[in-house]
């Protein structure tokens, strides 16, 4: 369990991946808002959007000698070099959708670029705004070896009056955006504490 | 909550699902298995395998004017058409498999082609024998309306000695084979009994 | 797996648990209201609200010679002679409570009381109104051999204005009963869609 | 999110519980020898079991005044003054036993004394050896704030043979001495890692 963030880095690189390949998903506009809260208010932390589209579906025959389809030896390199993750998980039939389960299959596969890192959840959906998706998530970060924060969790109801987003995607709602600050602000601080001294 | 199998229907037709894409998948195999077991034994029953690997990735943009890709509208056919369903469904990080979830969300589109139809689950796979996928997609059958039988359940170590498949992924384990046509005859019962008079 | 009620019983008993102990629950406010609106409005249905405060701590060494404490013996029995089950399952700490799984494990061993039964689930609470507890209940329930309901669900807020319960714990929203008594009326048709013929 | 841990305390204090109120349960069996393993070859680090069996049934009215039960008051003080936990956690009906959900939970109540401490689980079984349980004690750690390691996993079938378990309930099996002392010393290693500078 050795941490992969270099004791002298200053800032931490968070990979943000959408479960949604819908363009004007609202979980997608979660990462666009997160991204303007860190650039404007969290110093020293960065969110690289990482897209998912260009996966193939996970088949393990595709790997030949060894080697993955480019673009997945791409999404593997970017997941490798980040410090945490931020998941923006949708909700399809009471779990996690397949593109976002694609993405952590073919990330999982040896080496897993995904252990050993902190991770934080957010979603948007009607009901319960996603929520059982991400206990879904959560049972794969424990094979995946993923640290997820506990607190706060981050549910959004994307059809509740007042309105939460605008007509394309992006989240307009201020104390939404204040419960998403704060999402970072502990995945922040939960990279740091599990960094190795 | 009306039952689709018509009470003069003499067939119960199984449409099966295997959540790999790999040709030489234990998963796949436990289909054949199930497909032979059923062929020899169990009178008025009849398996259909349906490959879900022509399916695209879920993205709701694809849906136009109400229609879905081609691939998507002749699999939801072929689910709509069934009386009920067996998954092989492997255990990916603790999760099912992105194929397999890919395949639920787009027969779970408008209207939902799963719904008020029993279903059994099996699966190959080391650890739990791939058991934990299975309570994620009884999760998802919630929503989706399915009636999973509870018993018996069926989960195969494919990695214990001794062999439980052979070179080619087909069962070769008697036990699991009399364990595997309990399920189907318990698939059978509890679909004629959902059946309405 | 036979079912339990006999072709010729008129009325379907159902057996209400309550996984609070505390005497202001809303939880156990669902089942009178339940108790109300089958009285009121659903012919052939009665509900039998089954107290599981007077039941020991589950530990087995207390089964001597196979013979269960008395309150064990009573609450066993009323299981076993009910038709099918209500569960009002608030939610402590994200699963159901310690009472309703003391309850559950006491019914379920040899022989299993709760096996082969038609079950639904009630919540009321903060946050996802319970939710989450219902999909811990309903994993159990696998095991138990009960057949919940899928739809619809029933979760209710209890901390949301306008006020959902009155000071006696009583539900007073015109929706949610609405809600309810649909639920009721699935556990119903499930029940009797079950009956073996 | 202070950690507990002071910076200069040099043992590290493990509050181990058990789920099974029986005398001769081979969960607790599991601590004991958990309890030897640190003894003999894990420095630094201290378990200390802790007796949930006085605790009544959780009952949110038999907190007065702000006061719990006396039995309550000890258990939450054990809990309090612990820097990270060891579940044996056995499985009844596919999740966590009501003696270990009433600890959780009674430790839960304002201010909750588990929070944001390090946490591993252990399980003893038939089946899958106790691992559903283990996954519906990390949902509930979500709210609770544990933070549980994910590796290595530990589940040991009981009634596997050869024995692991001889009468009094003690591991006798080698190869899962090795698997649980490599849990406790994840535990230590993750504890640490947790701990604030």
């Amino acid at each position: 369990m050795v941490s992969t963030i270099s004791p002298n880095s200053t800032i931490i690189n968070v990979a943000a991946i959408c479960g949604s390949l819908r363009k004007a998903s609202y979980n997608r506009g979660l990462i666009r808002s997160a991204i303007e809260i860190t650039n404007q208010s969290i110093p020293n932390m960065s969110i690289n959007y990482i897209d998912i589209s260009p996966l193939p579906m996970l088949n393990t025959d595709l790997e030949t000698n060894g080697t993955y389809p480019q673009p997945v030896t791409t999404f593997r390199n970017q997941i490798q070099q980040a410090d945490c993750f931020l998941f923006a998980s949708p909700e399809y039939n009471y779990s996690v959708t397949a593109p976002l389960k694609n993405a952590i299959d073919w990330a999982s596969r040896p080496p897993n670029v995904w252990a050993d890192k902190a991770a934080a959840i957010v979603s948007a959906g009607g009901g319960f705004g996603g929520g059982r998706s991400q206990y879904v998530l959560r049972q794969s970060g424990v094979y995946l070896d993923l640290h997820f924060i506990n607190k706060p969790e981050f549910f959004v109801n994307a059809f509740e009056l007042p309105a939460k987003f605008d007509e394309d995607g992006d989240l307009i709602d201020e104390q939404a955006k204040e419960r998403l600050k704060k999402v970072l602000l502990a995945l922040k601080a939960f990279t740091l504490r599990l960094r190795d001294e």
